[in-house]
């Protein structure tokens, strides 16, 4: 990587250009779980590609707690390894000279009241010699487990409010396993910080092709009028990993794909593409339209015939031949958690009743790629003989959410030649190519919202609790009476999931 | 070119395809006017290329009928090296021993009864020769002030009609140059051949793309919905081309760009994209709602505001410095035909009323392209802020009709980064890369269309007619009042032209 100077103290680089970057005022990032996989490949590149793009200001600080004892300078060198390897944006001493300053370590158990009082002196020295201004953002990259102890050690050492700056907390998934779990979380984190201090990442919604399914829908005249039942068949919603769990195992088997992936990513873009328009994109008229369609959203009446669950089994993914799930490291051989889930929602609402939205996800499939497909009713009419419009499908409009980020649309158009033969093809919009702007990374985004206290973005727990009443009474099902499908690894899922489509005459798209 | 062998015998290749090409029966086309351009690179070529895709039968004739006396064999010659030169397909000495067989020459005048009984000796010959059965095409590739006598000699020496076979004629455009003309140009017509034996030659209707729009409209769903004054704002359908008017100065001066290309293309082209369902794709449907259409259409009422002409002077293009059109050679230095020319046509249908069609055309424009594009509304309403939608023009589908084949679509995106900012983008369906099938030339289909008796893409004289009502009035005003405005050649035509457009606050697309 070759080193571009970044003149951090004038980031606003074109003085004509009235779309200022937003920029974080003083504060620090305290992180817990600094040595987890989520901190070193996503959250510690992020806060560099930040500074370097001078979104962070001076003086900004980054303080690790752990129990692990590093001295600073050794975790200094774990977030410049952390952050070199991870970036984005090209590598500049100049940006990490000014990032190191801020870095502090502080060694303890989350139980060890003396390792809370030294963070609280690291915090009031932060504030002193960084001017961190008392703004202190809690992330806790731990598992939620943890939760209710760090929390409640915030509140005893006093650090959970401050006379003279903000106090947040950024909590990640899982947010509960099931309602009542996610309304105990909620109870013990709002204890503690006022609901405008927590922020839920699900960093799906961090992703560009996520909130432009917004600017989509709603700054374009064209889309909007079809976007309703009248128009629509039904909706294809789909997170789709050729990986198997990795060394997940313990989190996963103890929770699976419905948990994982349903309750949060997919729920959400489901309510992205349903929800009316809102009266202005503020946080508040967000969550409002999202609460909307989440309150009258719920699975479809039979949940034998309108869900299905399966284990993969061994097969063959990316030309390797892999284990099936049960033989996993650290999976219970008669383990129940399901590796792939679908489910039929309906939204009972005047402009989707009737529509059906299916959401399905699992891993070990067939590629990595995860889209929402609105799929078309036909034309009430073709004036077309049969055998020329047998090779037409259904019109789809395809967001592309990862990893070829854009919009696809699929259309019948005239195969040459004399007949009048009719085909699918598609029409398509690459994000990465249409724009010299490169997409910052999802974490980038939620974290400066995070130190800029801009809650758009981040789901609150009135929408957690109604996802989890959606998906409540499917897992209920399946832990009393759900059979158990398989598939194999490599492939696109259980012949139950077909069969689901089936059923109200439809197919799954191969994406 | 490598020769690939063609089985003749056995053009239905692949006996599982259901879609079956259509091949013509036994017959003649009978070429007046061989000798020109559009003889030697369009319609030739064409012919064997429809030999060559095995969509001629065996007995197949081809014979020319000019004042130069060539024999025979010097005839093949020039049918051959004309075909060698233009053909799309590769060249086989097979296919062309096969079409050799059946090409004849009859030298004579136009007005000479000798020379038509040479032709009816001819065409007596072939249908005991090579069995063309009685069935002859006249393809009348000539200027339209000698239709009148050809059409009367075909009359006089009793070839219009046969007892045992059809006769068809073929004529080119222009069909007359006003209203008063074409209907005596019809007359004449119409008083030797029956109108269903009547095929006018508008080859922009052969063209792919264009009978695309058709698929387009109706085999999809989510389209049509939006097809309507509803959504949309115009429709801007531009035919430009980058060249001047090379050795058609004769013509060209006598006509000018409104009746050369606005009269026929792109009013097809309007009636196309205007038009309601037709109960089916056969001729007589098509034709009701084309005229349908062109009935109902007008220009704008206030001519001197809704309309421009100009003349390109001298100016650059393709990197060369080119004379302006009075300067080029055969143009009468006070002409005043236009090489330019915009109109704004209003259709008074319940779908189309208040939305304007604007129809331009030019040459030495800025690059050589033929495109409709239809402009829609903007959202009613954005819940954007004024600063983030800036960038964003109106949404457009844009047919691509030459030379790059296929369909735009213009919308919004969401730019990269953490404000939400719109900016236009487009999604690009093309038509060479979608399909393995390539496209054949326009008049490969509609010469075969003729052979076939297949009359969809021929408009019928009732179209013709309602064409010209629609723009007599314009070049009437032109003649009378018009002011002759003038562009720089390479540019994309003259100021009355866009001021045409700011008047009704809106812009002409570059395309």
């Amino acid at each position: 990587m070759t080193e571009r100077p970044v003149d951090v103290s004038n980031p606003l680089r074109d003085p004509r250009d009235r779309r200022l970057p937003r920029i974080a005022g003083p504060c620090s990032l305290i992180l817990f779980g600094v040595t987890g996989d989520l901190a070193k490949k996503k959250l510690i590149p992020a806060v560099y590609d930040l500074a370097n793009r001078g979104l962070l200001p001076p003086g900004f600080a980054l303080v690790g707690f752990a129990r692990q004892d590093f001295g600073t300078e050794s975790f200094s060198t774990l977030i410049r390894d952390a952050a070199k390897d991870g970036a984005r944006t090209p590598w500049s001493e100049t940006v990490w000279k000014q990032l190191a300053a801020g870095i502090r370590f502080v060694p303890g158990e989350f139980d060890d009241d003396e390792a809370w009082e030294r963070l609280a002196d690291t915090m009031a020295d932060l504030d002193e010699q960084q001017g961190t201004g008392g703004n202190h953002a809690f992330y806790l990259s731990i598992p939620p487990g943890l939760f209710p102890v760090v929390v409640s050690q915030i509140k005893k050492h006093g650090l959970a409010t401050s006379a003279k700056g903000w106090r947040r907390v950024v909590i990640e998934k899982p947010f509960g396993h099931d309602l009542a779990s996610a309304e105990e979380l909620n109870r013990i984190v709002g204890d503690v910080f006022s609901s405008e201090s927590v922020f839920r990442i699900d960093h799906y919604l961090g992703k560009e092709t996520v909130q432009n399914i917004l600017a989509f829908r709603f700054a374009n005249g064209m889309f909007e009028p079809i976007w309703n039942s009248h128009y629509v068949d039904h909706v294809q919603i789909t997170m789709a990993e050729d990986i198997g769990i990795g060394s997940r195992a313990g989190y996963y088997d103890s929770i699976g794909a419905a948990r994982d992936v349903i309750q949060n990513h997919l729920l959400q873009l489901m309510a992205l593409i349903a929800m009316e328009e809102p009266v202005s994109f503020n946080a508040r008229s967000l969550r409002l339209e999202k609460q909307k369609i989440l309150a009258n959203a719920r699975p479809a009446d039979d949940l034998d015939l309108h869900t299905a669950q399966a284990q993969y089994v061994a097969g063959w993914a990316g030309g390797e031949k892999v284990r099936g799930y049960l033989e996993e490291e650290g999976v219970k051989p008669d383990s129940r958690a399901e590796t792939y889930a679908a489910i039929r929602v309906d939204v009972s609402t005047r402009r989707w009743a009737g529509v059906p939205f299916y959401l399905r996800t699992g891993k070990r499939l067939g590629r990595r790629v995860t889209e929402v497909a609105v799929v078309f009713k036909r034309a009430p009419h073709q004036p077309f003989s049969k055998n020329d419009i047998e090779e037409l499908g259904q019109n789809a409009l395809v967001m592309r959410i990862q990893p070829d980020e854009g919009v696809t649309l699929r259309f019948g158009a005239k195969v040459p030649g004399t007949t009048m033969e009719i085909r699918d093809v598609n029409m398509d919009f690459a994000y990465g190519g249409a724009f010299v702007e490169s997409s910052p990374e999802a974490y980038e985004r939620l974290i400066l919202d995070v130190l800029l206290g801009d809650p758009p973005l981040f789901p609150q727990h009135q929408e957690v609790e109604l996802a989890w009443k959606i998906l409540d009474p499917v897992i209920e099902h399946w832990r009393k009476d759900g059979t158990m499908d398989t598939y194999q690894a490599g492939t696109w899922g259980p012949a139950s999931a077909d069969e689901m489509m089936a059923r109200d005459g439809r197919t799954w798209r191969r994406p």
